[in-house]
């Protein structure tokens, strides 16, 4: 597998262009030292591309760490984005610009050499240029335009321009340099998930709006309407960022036609139609729906009155033009700041490393931190690591993915998959075709076996703050090349709603190829409402909503018989006390079964209440059974037999071997899978009512 | 006390910088990655201008490295020649160029700026110019001329002066930048002891054509004779490299002067004068007193028909100019290339770090290496570390420098000064004023005692080749600032004649400030003829040739009176068998006692055989005295009593204090202390001659 190696991919230009990369069947891995940027771009890509990311916090500047990744991944070409880009901080802190600029990509260039790696587009700036109006004739400008950067920031550009171009001249043969000249890049991705995430006071004027226009300015500024344009405003050429993404792939293409020599080449990335800064100002307020405040001060030291792109070489050489306008980067521009106003900084969200590797690909995310509602998720197992309400725990977690990766974890929290609950020694027919997976158990395979999902780490999460008290956490598995036939893309979306003090899992599941596969997909979170921390579930009074129950042998496989509940189910109160026998069943709900029962209402099917915290759990769910389990065979060293009891909605056990109940656990291509479980949380002072009311 | 600190002070242009710099009264601190160049640069340059130069083998890339450096001395400005500088493999190996000289030049900078350090003189190069003639009128070049190089290692140049001006702008008030541009400096500093040396195959004229003259290359290429010119070959504007060092000296008093406020400027270094490649040939010929063997070959890439410069700003700004022509430079040069053939490199010559810091301050050599007589000498007290006849050692030693400085080093090898042997109870009267030294003995100051040479560090050495089997190497000291009153300069120097195997020692020194002072200096080697490495001096005979010892009570310290020698001395051998008393007596030679000894003619002063080995050693002096001693009082364990005997040459014992002896010891102002000891060796299979020959 080939790969393209995309430095700074986490920035602006860098995450839109890995988005067009992977819409073009590129793999790409990303390297970011994260220092004016945010890894959750790249998770949030992950998500909404469907498609793994390899990162790496890396500054390409230790030869070391980036050596390690090009003898990590079969890397074939380099798109170059890393470096610092604010003009104006540039001419005040010029040292560090030149350092971390040229030094990253000598640095990048020497690992390519050593790694025979030699394509590369690099991220040149229209900057380069400097003030063409002090030639006759040179607006629009084209790539001949003789250079002449006025602040360090372009100079930085320029000097990397000349270490390409000498490096391709001490090696004709080998070298391929595309040099791209960026204008104005504006706008974020269709979306609304991606977009420009400046750090501190933005210099450009577009994030600026925006955040005018979201409240966290006051006004916009605009320096300077005594230039000689149209209306006294500059003019540049502004671009829509996911056009200059397509740039790169066009770039890169070039590059790859021309494979027989060498070459270094510079293109002008540019629209070739210049706007003032009163025009865009218009157009976004017109997007926006409103006039949105700015002053006229004085001019900025560095910038030049008209730069406006000539774009021939890159429409006749590359392909390659504008197809987006600034209207449009308006429109677009403000679904992502009005998504997601704080950029990829969300409010009462965090993150922590959860491996000791210290990977972004492992992390545990809490939401609603601070809240009286917190939910921790990792990307191990898409897991529920904890459920605080009021700052305590009602879910059995461990302390890191290590801990969930041992063989005594009972499932804490985990989703659940491909195939939740038991197979019956796991065999099944599938298309004609017998399968045959390898048993975890003496008779069966229960969870998955061997590919269960709870050791695998899911992709993203893509995580939202719809609305103040409402969040989203959206993990996707690419589950592929199993003993399952057929791969799947899985998504477990976690919805917290941190005043409804509710918990919501949504399961969605399509099949990427083969004809259909088996699949039945759950949470096996562990609970226990006493708050206290106490070591078992003992207390707790629990309502199982279901008429029948199961009948199964001693391997937990059902006979496809059911029978009915009299004392034990069917809505009656069980004190869970000491000298209860063990649950390990499957009640039948009464809903209705298909491959997607997200059409269909979810139903309480169980209620907990603990007497001494007056906590209540009520779960809904769509699936018709759910497995009840009062965790008698935990053998965990830090937690005791019934340390907490678990409710497991699904579908019928072993329902690919049971004629009535298969067709809800084979999912054809093109169809969907889908489920849906609540978890709802409120505190009950009366007790009484808790009696009386089921 | 201040610094200048000079980044690649060891190279070519630094080495005369630093020359220029200590000539004008400032101190320097060196620090060199030596990749292009040689320590002994620096080395040669502390003994031939008596004066320390702080030398750290640090590459400037190493910020902390360099960060430590400007720790450790209160850094006043900066001379920035520290870079790579041929043109040709620039264009092969650019990225080492631009990594190597701009990273170099940032950690600098920014190390400086971490310091406080905010002044800097910077190397740059003509070559920022590219191809003057493509202007009309841009010859001579003004620092006016665009620039426009055309080599990597020019666009490195260029791009370090925009970082200057950029870091400049970012503060014009405390940055102060002095940009030289140079020429082509050619020749050598006047003494012929420091020159160009550059690696490999020279890229310049001049040291091409002088390898070509002393043999080591067959002929000399010419670059094209097709250009444009009076003689079809390219114009270049020479400048002697003394010129160029004195020019930094202005550069850095301009910017000593606009003390009010930052600046940064270039400034053209040149004669003004453009002389072809054929006329400087023709004058290097001339030089040398042959033609040179020359072929013209095609032009060479990167080159340009003229490069000369109008120096007017130079002249008018810094008041300098260039002071000496063509003609001096090709016979500076021509001093430099015959006495220096291979550089600093010398044949049979080889070094090493002697003490655990591994710092070249601390080293030591061996002449001689791979001959049947090799001498090995240190700083560490200048000492005689090692003399090996036929890889055998004849003198006792230790392993390194820390060895030396314990307690029980009985003066190994070592340089004895500023008084050598006993003052009584350390009193003396000088110029009418009493002095009274720390005593290191019960009732004297024995071999100077606290300030005793054998644990300084002396300057250099400065090691010459001078015809195939002489060797030179001479050490400096500053003595200064002890119990001793007057600061000196004490100039250690061994000459080595393998083939006739001997070894001289010249003592000099000169007193630098006061009226006068006390001195007598010697060597204090233990010999061992025995060559099989046994442990004692028994089986050897030796001769004293003395007629007369020093009365000396207890102490060792005489009363001025001379007995008569029979048996022990005059001529007689004695064998120094075990049962013979320890020898530890000054005895009194035929020479005559003055301030300066080195007019008289050297006499034997005492011989030893060893009838095993066969090996004679002779030792002729100039002194008129000298202690014979049996090394009964070793008390080294590594060595046992007897493990060597001693024979130091030297003034009358306790002289200061001794009427008629006084003379010899004291050294006044303006006068030079002076004496010789000469360490003759043969092997004489005829025994009987040996005896018969006294």
């Amino acid at each position: 597998m080939e790969y393209v190696l995309v430095t700074g991919g986490a920035g602006y230009i860098g995450s839109h262009t890995v988005a067009e990369l992977l819409e073009n069947g590129y793999n790409c891995v990303v390297v970011d030292n994260l220092s004016n940027s945010s890894y959750e771009s790249i998770a949030r890509l992950k998500v909404l591309m469907k498609h793994d990311i390899p990162f790496h916090q890396v500054d390409i500047q230790d030869e070391t760490a980036l050596d390690a990744v090009f003898g990590k991944y079969k890397i074939d070409s380099v798109i170059h984005f890393a470096g610092l880009k604010a003009v104006g901080e540039s001419a005040h802190i010029p040292l560090r610009y030149y350092h971390n600029n040229i030094m990253g990509t000598i640095s990048l260039l020497e690992v390519m050499e050593k790694h025979g790696v030699h394509k590369l587009v690099f991220s040149s700036s229209a900057t380069v240029y400097g003030d063409a109006t002090r030639f006759p004739n040179m607006i629009p400008i084209p790539e001949e335009c003789p250079t002449g950067p006025i602040n360090p920031y372009g100079r930085t550009k320029l000097t990397i321009e000349e270490i390409l171009k000498d490096l391709y001249a001490s090696n004709v043969q080998i070298w391929k340099f595309a040099i791209l000249r960026y204008f104005n890049p504006i706008g974020a991705h269709f979306s609304g998930l991606i977009g420009e995430d400046p750090l501190g006071i933005p210099n450009n004027l577009l994030p600026f709006m925006a955040q005018v226009a979201v409240g966290r300015r006051e006004k916009l500024f605009v320096f300077g309407n005594d230039y000689d344009s149209r209306d006294g405003t500059p003019i540049r050429d502004y671009i829509h960022v996911v056009d200059l993404a397509k740039g790169h792939i066009a770039a890169l293409k070039y590059l790859d036609k021309n494979s027989h020599t060498g070459l270094c080449r510079e293109w002008n990335l540019g629209s070739g139609t210049g706007s003032t800064v009163m025009e865009v100002y218009k157009a976004c307020c017109q997007s926006i729906g409103k006039d949105i405040p700015y002053e006229i001060v004085g001019r900025r030291a560095g910038d030049v009155l008209n730069l406006t792109a000539k774009p021939d070489r890159a429409m006749n050489e590359l392909h390659w033009k504008t197809e987006l306008d600034v209207k449009r980067a308006c429109e677009d521009l403000w679904k992502w700041a009005t998504g997601n106003p704080y950029g990829y900084q969300l409010e009462n969200v965090t993150s922590a490393f959860f491996s000791k590797e210290k990977v972004h690909e492992s992390r545990v995310l809490t939401v609603g931190e601070g809240t009286s509602f917190e939910v921790s998720v990792a990307n191990i197992g898409a897991t529920l690591v904890d459920l605080k309400i009021d700052g305590k725990s009602v879910v059995l977690g461990l302390n890191d993915e290590e801990e969930y990766c041992r063989p005594e974890n009972p499932y804490f929290g985990a989703t659940i998959g491909r195939y939740a609950n038991r197979i019956r020694n796991g065999e099944f027919v599938l298309d004609g075709k017998n399968y045959k997976l390898t048993n975890n158990e003496k008779a069966s395979v229960c969870h998955s076996g061997i590919q269960s999902y709870h050791k695998k780490r899911f992709l993203g999460p893509l995580v939202q703050n719809t609305q103040r008290n409402e969040f989203v956490a959206k993990f996707l598995l690419i589950d592929a090349k199993t003993e399952i036939p057929g791969d799947v893309h899985v998504t477990v979306t976690y919805h917290v709603n941190t005043e409804a003090k509710e918990l919501s899992i949504d399961y969605e599941a399509e099949l990427l190829n083969g004809n259909s596969t088996i699949i039945n997909l759950t949470n096996h979170s562990y609970f226990n409402l006493n708050l206290d921390q106490e070591k078992t579930v003992e207390n707790t009074e629990i309502v199982l909503v279901a008429d029948k129950i199961l009948d199964v042998d001693e391997s937990g496989i059902p006979n496809g018989e059911l029978t009915e509940l009299h004392s034990q189910g069917n809505g009656k109160v069980i004190k869970l006390n000491k000298g209860i026998p063990a649950y390990d069943s499957c009640y039948v709900t009464a809903n209705k079964s298909s491959i997607n029962t997200r059409s269909h209402s979810p139903a309480k099917i169980f209620t907990a209440y603990h007497k001494a915290s007056k906590l209540q759990l009520d779960i809904f769910a769509t699936d018709p059974t759910f497995q009840f389990y009062t965790g008698d065979f935990i053998s965990h060293p830090d937690f005791a037999p019934r340390a907490g009891f678990c409710c497991e909605p699904g579908r019928f056990i072993d329902a690919i071997n049971i004629d009535p109940w298969k067709n809800a656990v084979i999912l054809n291509i093109g169809e969907k899978y889908g489920s849906r479980i609540i978890y709802k949380f409120r505190t009950r002072s009366n007790a009484s009512y808790w009696e009386s009311s089921i």
